[in-house]
Order: structure tokens, then C-alpha cells, then sequence
């Protein structure tokens, strides 16, 4: 809670496209954007149903004439308010399907977008929007939320300073319990659109969530990929799409990562949990308690790294903390250091300063279309017996 | 993020006292407070330094004219404007010593308070506070902030049903090391008065962490406190208040209660821990990770109960959860689940509707008398060499 | 410590293979052999150099007559031995490339053997030795010693009784990290010749700890595999044999396996760890920490099942305990158990009573058969660039 | 299992009294004691009831002749054997109120002794067993068990360097659940004698394991009492000793000491959990996690400490290791861990070598008088409402 937007030395103004009734991720957003305070939220275009886009407004505290029926309908109102009402940005929290026309359109008329992940619905749609992105000059971030986690970045910034040597292996996994039974055959809006193939795209399990895991290793490491073996499951009869899978990834060093995901396992949470082996240290973290980072050397005791635990840490694992160590931080922290540090690039942009678009802290529209590159090539991948594809895109960081 | 304020429908209007530069809980209080959109920071009394105070007020995004320089200038001022913007409630986030003129003051105009604990400097003041709470009949909650984890609530809830059995031990730590070398040298605003007995009262260590402790086995159990013996150290040398002590508790029941408190063992950064001994059966619960509960019986596998993690849960611990389970909170969650309870009976208040005031979900006065109660009768305690002294206070809650 | 070896009423006798200096494992065999008192070590060939087999003798508490020079020596003069002082098994504990000749010796002169992991060198020695041990009914155990902790006969009990449902998905790791340099070039015997494909075989990580995280999947579950798809690295230079990999394993009822391991992840242990997901339920579980499972059920608390922790412990999972509860076992412990179900088949033998020899409790001769297809699979595969190979054998036992 | 007793070059000969059917600890004394292969056990009084004796000793592998039917015809014949038979020590794994007399005829039979703890009955008899120990010269070790962890021995070591410090607190507890029923009144042995005032003597729980907490925290600070204040409590109507109860210490260097003890918390296993605060440093373990400590300095990564983890442990530390780190030791291990620093101690004194007799590294007779002296005034303190009582005993160890 710190209007900290520098020399634009206002809050900057948000509209959240999806978060109606029965959204998870929408209140997420909307939460964490306001959290430090740099961001109002004041339009929006909630639920592709007009009326109920319209009645889910109070519950975000949106004035009635600023709650549209279409994220068209609000793009065309907010560009003609003054420059001291407009929106700064727009929030896509909507399902897969419908996130490319959305940023789109956000995107053309000039707005800042902080879109959910994946990104788009296929690969034509990422690639077409990565071109838009450029054109418009816009701040474009991905909620790839998990690597908001302070001691994620710290892993990033240890592999960048050398601290962990040649990165070799890593092994990213991400288990899920909450899709063992046909939970979508039920009236849960969750299950039912993250199951269904037109909303969802080409890949499940692999989409909503080994997309994160892949990300959380790209992010951590930099390492670039070469090419991937994929073998999805449906372990959950009559369910079109993926609910569990692993990806064998060679890497351009020679080194190897895995992606495994699951959606099945009974009774697990939210368990994404990666391991990164160097050639001169190791570590290990997991989303379900992630104020602790395992740093480990052969010969010396291992290492407990704790959030915002002292000088030890890198400038941007601090700068992504809020508390003294020991008051936990978590989801919401983590969700809102993506706004952060995107926000500093809108205010920058706001005022005309320069800001970073490639390698940027928060995911990117890059990133975005890794995920949808990673996504598509594992469908296909498994589709063909689990046959090595192609991993590297031209767009890709490191 | 969610207007929820029932027949209220509008924000609650808030304004903080205390929260300058160097302030931690300040800045804690705030960003809580608005976690659930319920309520907005309209006003505050920033610092005892009139210049800070108004210097202060930009980054809580506090319009200059509501930026005042004391409580009485904010509650003369309030106090004139008209009903619709008019504050709700005042946070107050400063020193102990200043807590008891600012609630006062606040209690008196009729306003609503949230304080921070240890409630008072005094127990006089305290039992003073109290009977003015009584009288003006306003919502005050204490911010034992513990209490506000859904797992903590959960205990309190399965006391209640009797699904621990009888209450016969309970084991309450809370153990820092920040205080280990003699910081309050240095520049460090938090070391300086919580070390300061003219700013912080009788005790150091025992009035800024073991009440909390004290207030957590309590909170949990209901059971009633009889009598105790406490030893306080002071480890660090010529620092004029404890920062180490044990109180053993004889509980009415005829049960044991031991409080342990440190900030001075080397590494620990903000230790809670407690462990409670029921005849059916025994929880352990630790604040660093605050999203798992342990539940035992003899005989039985150990249960792992998660935060929302299921029907399992009681209805009290499901309503304090923002995300599905795996998805951590923490800290500010917790701290915004105080201000959420406290909210509704705000809500209640303003409508006209009747409240609970005694065995309210979040910490009030009464608590807040409890916990100066604890701290006079510890120290005069530890003064008379561990001498059994009588702890249960008139008006303590089951 | 309880010679209870039944009607044989006399403690079992055993010689040791393998063992001498700078030994890791002849020295455990010895140690665990011991543990419950039910045999005695009386005779060894303990080194290929028959002066250093001679002096190594006296650590172990070994007549000098019966301190042999070769294994052929050793079978020859136990064999003329009386009946009342001949040994009753062989332990094989040598470098994998003499673990074929030796267990031959043995089991055609009629003797038990207990032999080392893997079985042997090749497929061949492997299927060779299998038609050996049919042929002369003698107790055959292979040591993958994981499978004596008692929680891992614990889930392999629950498997059976359909209280996971069905299974399917496994993720077996095992995660070291001893070999992240190259320790082969200094003096250390055990990374001398585990790098060393003259002594190791077709496999070095695979083979040395793949092999156990693979019958640790099949051991608990008893589902059968279908093909596999593995890679295979060598990320310290210069080695011959590889030092990380993956195997991707389609299993026969539609199931996914996956099996990694690695020697060369800084700081890590001994890290077997596994996971398994089933319709009704899922467990984890990890050797570092053997004393604790993970069950887990969606919408349920998580349980902890404690070794020897009660009633609800299958009864080969207690059978194979020795101390209450929260006094931990460990590893001599686990090693231990897999020689006591096999004495009690030995007893069997002696006493001319029948004893299983398929479905054993500890790991026999077809999961050593097992163990080598593996091996040999995974390497064909990785250098076919993960080409997917069968890898259900005739004999492998459900 | 490694005869390596030195000089003496040959076994110790062990007898054991007690351990007899449904003994608990006698089977973990006769397993722990030959773990190493130093010793092998040849007679015994296993039981008070002569019949029992000798009826048990077939299991534990005890010839006929050498089953005697009490500790004085065990001293009688076995005083009478030649000196390559003879017996070198005996352990004492009976209940409470026969160790001294058992003790008393085996040291004066110039015997060496592995006495189980608390050492005797009552006060009286530690201070005369402690004169006929220095009378005659034997080797006499107390089996504080959990000071044979090797982790345990590397906290004393790092005292002793000054890494931690000076040390200012210590809490030690140890919470078990087992006797939260009235077991006594089933058939249960254990629970039996040790709830018994005529067996266990004037303690319970503080007799039975709170000596064990209060012993670790002495061997590893070397800290000595000043004073104690202690409560117990009997939370299990109708028992006649406690089963709850904490002391509080003030440390003669003005630091304090809490040792609190259950035998009544559901579900708790052996958990003998202790933290010690230096001016330096502080640690952390945990007996059911014995693999790991936790060592933390302020601004530092908290550390986790590996049994046999590294060149970072002390030589005692890994001296008291058998195997690789990642392979985990536990319980049977630390015991014969005590029997392998006495054994040291035996075998220089049979070859007339000199050896250390007070400040060993295995507990003994002195700190066996210490613990009585422990119970004796925290039993009396709490008669008299937890008033301070001397605590040092002019026989204590630094």
C-alpha cells in the first residue's frame, strides 16, 4: 500500500476483463493490483454476459457507467474520456478462448495489458499478438504468477551472477488433486471451461498448469530449449483433454529439464515444485511454502534461504518483499509483484522514459508465446508418440 | 477485493494514527485493511510530528486536508464533516504509550477503533479503555493478529465442539533473534521503542510478543487462567527491558499453560508456535507455516488439516480463506481477516443492527485487558522471583 | 536381536563375498545380517586379491581357516564341511561385473544367496543365473534394500487391499549428488569403479540408483510396465557412463511411470523419492525421511502414517518393525528387513517346508532379472535417441 | 560390525539383566551393543523370576549355563570363570528400583556396567553407587541414549569450539502421548512399572523422560544449574506419579533452562525436541528427525547440518557415524553409539591403559547422579508450590 508510481505521481487506472461470478483468477487480480496501493481499479468488462457483467460490478466497487457490456464497448468508452479518467491498463482474466480478442483489442487501442496465461488460445494467435505488442509499443505482462515469488527471482538472479555454475538439469513439476474425479460434468465453472477443449485449446493439464512449470524453469535458468518429448494422459475417463503428462526437454547446452504435471493426484494441492541442478550449487523450491529456498554445495551444509531473510538475498528478491522474514508472504505477494514491476514500466511509459520489453522481471508477451509454443509442440509431440519436436522459438529470451 | 458490507452497501471509511516513515506496522495495517475492498483509507494522524505526519500522508494516497496532525485535530475534524464522509474507524499503529489517549479519543467521538496490542501502556489505562468502550458502545478490535489464520480459528472452533476433549496443556513460543545484538543503538525506529519502557511499557519482550503468545493459547481454548509464575531475562546487555522469559500458567481447570518468549536466540525470525493437549486429542501449529494445521490421536494416522482444504474445516476457519488450499496466504491475509469480522459488526453497528461484543471472532477489549493483565502480573511476578500471582482478570472470556 | 528362526531352532550361517577394504557395502550386508541375531557371519571371501581377503578377515570376526582366498575356494571347503557348521548362504557385495560368477558358484553348490544390486552385468549373466536358481530351489534375494523399509511394504500392502484404487501414475526419483566431480579420478574406490563400465556394466547412474527408484515403482504396485522411452546424460566430463537421466515409462493397464536420477545434483544425498497417484488415493514417500508416508485422499485432511504407528499399519508393515513408533528406524533397519522375510524362507528351505519364491516380500530373483531389463532397455533406448522399447519381461511378477 | 576394540584385540563379553519377555529396552541394549561388532553377549539375568530367566535366554542366543537366575549368582559364576570366559561389563535394563542393587553387585564385582537411566531409585543410592564406581575403577556408562546422536555430540562440540557462543537458553522437551489412557491398567508391562512409585520411583514422567531433556541440554552446553522451579502434574486421574510438568532453571552463568515433559499428548511419539540460544549462534533438533540440525546466525541462511554431512562436522560427530550421509541412522544406532565410546573406555582399562572418567563423551555415573538429582528436587519443588530449589550437585560435569 505505497503510491509509488514515481514521477507519474498518480495511481494508475485498471479494468478487469472477466471476474464475474464463479471466477477464481479475476478477484485474484483484482486483488493483488490494489495491494501496494499504485492502482484503482475503475471499469470493467466482467462477464461476456452484459447483464451479468453489469450486476457483478458493485462487488468490485465499479461505477455503473463505467461497467461494459464488451471489452469492445470499453475500449471504445474509455478512449473517449479525458487522459486524467482513462484507463491505464486492462486485466484479461477471462477463459483461454477468449483472451487473444481481448488483449487485442486493448493492445490496438493503446493500452497496457496484464493478460493470464496461456496467453492466447493457439499459436497463430500468440505470434499475431506478439506483432501487435511491438507495433503499439504498449506494456505487455503475463500473470506467469509464480515467478512473482520473491525467491524465484533470487534463483534467477543466482544462475544470472554465476552463483549455481552451468546450469544441467532441471525438473519442474506441478501436481494438481482437484480434477480426479469428472468434476466438470458438475456445475463448477472452474472444471468445466479448463476441460473443455473450445475454451481451453489444444492442451489441459499441460495448458493451465505444466505451462506455469515450464515458465518457472525458462524464468529461474534462461536456459534456452532445443527440442521436447511429450507424453500426456487422460486419466479421468470421457474428459477430451489432458489431465496428466511429462515433457522431456533437451536444452541448446546439452542439458535436460522435465515437465510434470498432473491434475489427478489425490488430496495435492497446488504443488509446484522445481529443482535446478549446477554445476556449482543447487536448489530447490516449492509454491506451497515459498518463503524457504533450498541452496545446497556438495560439502557443506545445506542452505535455507528465507524471503527478505537478509543481505544474502539479491536486490530484486528484497525489492519483491514486503515483510520482515517470518511474516509469511504468499499468493497474493507473489501475484502482485507481477503488477509491481509492470507497473513501473507503465509509469515509465506514461512519462515518456524508456523501460525494458524483452528481458523484462515480469513474464512478457515473449514468454506468452513460449507458453503457447510449449503447449502446441507437447500436444503434437504426444499426438505423435511422443517424437522429439522442436522446443525453440525465435522470440524466446534468455 | 469484495464490497460485502451487507445493508451498509459502502465502503467502511478509515483513518490510521501512527504509520510515519520507519513505521512497520503502519504500512501493515493499511494494506489489510483494504485487502477485501471493504474499506478505504480516508484520513489519519500519521505521526506525534505534525510535519511528518502531513509529509506522510501521499504515499497512503491521503488527501492533504485529511492528513492531520494530531488525534484531537482528526477528531475535531471528522467529527464536523457530514455523515457521508465521515471515517468509520481509527486504526491506531503507533507506539504503546500513545495507544491510550488515541483509542480514548476516538472511543469518545464515537468512532470505531482497531488497536494494535498491546492495547495500553497500563493496565490502569486499559481497564480505563475498557469502560469506555462499554460506555460509547463502539466496535473495538485489538489486533492480536494471529487469531485472524484460518487455522487458528479452526482450533478455537474444534475446542468448542469438543473435538479435542478437555483442554490440559498448552504449549505457546514465540521465539525471534532480531533483537540479539543491542540494535536500538542503531537507527532502527522498531528496536528504539520497543526497547524503550517509556515507550513501550513494564516489559520489552513480553509485552510485544509473549501477550500475543498468551493471547493465542487463550484465543484458542478458552480456558481460564488461575495463576502464574514468571522469570524474565534481559540476554543482551544494558537493555533496561527483558528479551527472553518463561510464564508457567496454572489454568483453572486445573490445566498448564507455559509461555515462552525470545528475541534474542540467533536466526529465528518470528516464531509462533503452540501446541495444545486436549483428552481427545492434540493440535500443533506454527505461524511461518501457517496453511497446515497438525491434528492427532493415539492410534491414529497424523492429520494434515489445510488451510481450505475442505468440508472437513469449520465454518469460521472456510470464511476466513480468500483461495482454494495450495494456494498460500499468509501474514496480510491473516491480519485482514481481524479487520474482516471486525468489519461486520461495523456494518451491523452503523445499520443498527445488534453485535457481539464479548466472544467476538476477533480480539476486543476485553482481550486487550487480558493482555495488559498478563504483562503487569509477569513482570511483578519476575520482579518477586517467579512468585505465584493471581492472572485471571474479571472480565476475561471464555 | 531374536533368533527366531523357528523349527530350524539354530541361527543361520553366512559368508560374505566381497567386503574388504574400502568397501561401502559388504560392510552394511555385514551389519544388517547380524541385526536380529538370527545368523552369524562364519566365513568370507572378502576381497578378488586373496592376501587382502585374508586380512580383512579379522574386522569381521572371521576364523582365519575359513578366510578364503576366491569364492571357488570357499564353496569347495564349505561343501566338505558337516552339515552343522557348513554356511547356509552367500552374500554377494563385490563390483557388479563378479557378482554373476559368484552368485553361480553359490547357487550350484545349493547354497541361499543374498547378492547385491544389480544383479549382475548384463541381461544374459541375468536370465542365466534366473534358470540357475529355478533349477537348484535355492533362496535367492537381490538387495534392493528400499523395499525392507516398512512404510514401502506399507503402500505395497495398500496397493493390493484396492485402497489406492487403481494406479495410475508413479514418479520414482532417486537424486545424489556425490559424483558432481570427477571423485573417480581421486582414490575413492567406490567412484572408482561405479564409472568404470569394465566393472559397473552398460550403466552408471542408471544402473547404480535408476534401478532401485524403478523397483521401488514396481515393488509398491505391481503394475507391469508396457515400453519405455529413456535419455541419458553424462554431465561430468570425461566419464564413460552416464550420470543423470529420465526414463518415461508407459505401463500395460494405460498408466505413466516416470523414473529419474541423478549423481550429480550438488549437495543432495540420498534422496529416493516417490510418489504414486491411484483412483481412490495417493501416496508419498522419501527415504531421507523413512519413518513418515504421505496418504493423501481429496477433500481429507493428509495423513501421516508413522512406522509402527498403530493399528491401521498392514501386518507385514509392523512385522517389519522393530521399535515403538517415534524411535526411528533407518536404514541397517530397512537392509535388515529384506534379510529376515529372507531367512524365513531359508528356514523354510532347511526344514523342508515350501516357501513362496515369486511373490516374495523381499525383491528375489525375477525382480533381479527385472532390474537388468531395465537397464539394458534404458540405455538401448537413450542411444536410439529415446526411442521407445519394450520393457515387460516373461518373468516379471505381478 | 567391526571388531576394532584395539590392544585387547579380541570381544567384550556382555551380560545382560533384564530384557526379559515384554521387555522393551533390554532387546534394544542386547541389538545396540553388537550393532559394532565389538562385543558379543554370553550370559544374562533376564528376569527376577529365575524360571523366566532362563526360559528367555534362548533368545537371545545365551547358552543354558550362563542364563542365571539373579545378578548374584550371575557375579558368583561368572567371577569364577577363567579370564578369556568371563564377562568384561554388564547393562542394567531392568526397571527403576533394581538398578542399583544390580549395579552395586556387578561394580563391586570389578564389572563394568552399562546402567539404563533414571541410574537408580532414589538419591541416596546414586551418591553411594558413585563412590563404589570410583572405588573400584570400572568403566560405568548411564544410558542417556539421545547423546549418542551424532548430531547430538556435534552441538557439544561446537560449545566447546565457542560457535555458539556463549549460551544463554536452552528449552528442552520431550512430548510422548502413550500414556494418555490409563494403559497401566491394561496388561501393558511397560506402562505398568514405569506409572508404579515402588518400581519407577519419586517421578513419572520426569523420572522417565524428562531426565532424558534435562541430560541433553546439560551434555550439550555444559552449562551448570543453579536453581530449578518446577510443576508437575498428573493429568490422568488415579495415577499416582505425573505424567506433565515443566522446570524452569536458572543457569549458574544466568541463562535459563526450560525442560518440560508429556507422557499424555495424543498422538506424539518420542519427541525429544531442543533449542539452544548462544550470544553467536543458535540450534535446533529434533530426535525423530535425527539426520538433520539446524544451526542459525542472524543475516545468515539458516544451515541444516547432515549427520556425516561433511568436513564441516566435528571429528567426534562423524566418529559417531557408520554410514554415507542420505543413508539415515537412527535410534539403534545413537545407543550403540554409547556402547562404542565405553567399549573404548573398557578396552584401555583391560589393557591397563589410562581413560577418561568424567568428562567422556557416553553419559556417566556422575551424570546418572545428576539426573537423580534432577528428579529429586523437581519433585520436591512442586510439593512445595515450584519453589526454588538448589540444582547443582557438586559431582556435575561441566
Amino acid at each position: 500500500m505505497e503510491t509509488t508510481n514515481g514521477a507519474l505521481n498518480r495511481k494508475l487506472r485498471m479494468a478487469l476483463a472477466g471476474g464475474g461470478q464463479g471466477s477464481f483468477i479475476g478477484r485474484v487480480h483484482a486483488t493483488a493490483a490494489i495491494l501496494d496501493n499504485r492502482a484503482e481499479l475503475v471499469a470493467g468488462a466482467l462477464s461476456s454476459n452484459p447483464e451479468k457483467a453489469k450486476a457483478s460490478a458493485p462487488s468490485y466497487d465499479i461505477q455503473p457507467d463505467r461497467a461494459y457490456g464488451s471489452i469492445d464497448e470499453l475500449v471504445a468508452a474509455e478512449t473517449k474520456l479525458s487522459a486524467d479518467r482513462r484507463i491505464d491498463f486492462v486485466t484479461v482474466a477471462t477463459p483461454n478462448h477468449t483472451h487473444f480478442p481481448i488483449a487485442k483489442a486493448a493492445v490496438e487501442a493503446g493500452f497496457n495489458v496484464i493478460c493470464d496465461k496461456p496467453m492466447t488460445f493457439d499459436m497463430k494467435e500468440a505470434e499475431e499478438l506478439q506483432k501487435l505488442v511491438e507495433k503499439s509499443g504498449v506494456v505487455f505482462a503475463v500473470s506467469h504468477n509464480y515467478t512473482g515469488y520473491p525467491l524465484v527471482r533470487q534463483v534467477r538472479d543466482m544462475v544470472l551472477n554465476g552463483e549455481l555454475g552451468e546450469v544441467q538439469a532441471i525438473r519442474s513439476n506441478y501436481i494438481q488433486g482437484w480434477l480426479r474425479t469428472k468434476l466438470e460434468d458438475s456445475d463448477q465453472k472452474q472444471a468445466k471451461w479448463r476441460t473443455d477443449p473450445k475454451q481451453s485449446g489444444a492442451a489441459g493439464c499441460f495448458g493451465d498448469i505444466a505451462t506455469h512449470a515450464y515458465n518457472l524453469g525458462r524464468y529461474m535458468t534462461g536456459l534456452l530449449p532445443d527440442k521436447v518429448s511429450c507424453t500426456l494422459k487422460t486419466f479421468e475417463k470421457g474428459r477430451p483433454l489432458d489431465d496428466y503428462g511429462v515433457a522431456v526437454i533437451q536444452m541448446e547446452n546439452g542439458g535436460l529439464m522435465t515437465v510434470t504435471a498432473s491434475q489427478v493426484s489425490h488430496g495435492r494441492e497446488n504443488d509446484a515444485f522445481i529443482e535446478v541442478d549446477g554445476t556449482k550449487g543447487s536448489i530447490q523450491w516449492r509454491q506451497e511454502e515459498p518463503n524457504v529456498l533450498v541452496v545446497r554445495q556438495n560439502g557443506e551444509p545445506h542452505k535455507l534461504y528465507t524471503r527478505n531473510g537478509g543481505p544474502y538475498l539479491s536486490g530484486i528478491s528484497t525489492a519483491s518483499s514486503r515483510l520482515p522474514s517470518g511474516h509469511p508472504e504468499a499468493f497474493f505477494e507473489a501475484f502482485a509483484n507481477i503488477y509491481r514491476f509492470a507497473y513501473d514500466a507503465m509509469a515509465a511509459r506514461a512519462t515518456g522514459e524508456k523501460f525494458e520489453t524483452k528481458n523484462t522481471i515480469y513474464p512478457n508477451v515473449y514468454d506468452g508465446v513460449e507458453g503457447m509454443y510449449f503447449i502446441q509442440q507437447c500436444v503434437a509431440s504426444s499426438k505423435e508418440g511422443g517424437a522429439w519436436l522442436p522446443l525453440k522459438h525465435a522470440s524466446a529470451r534468455k
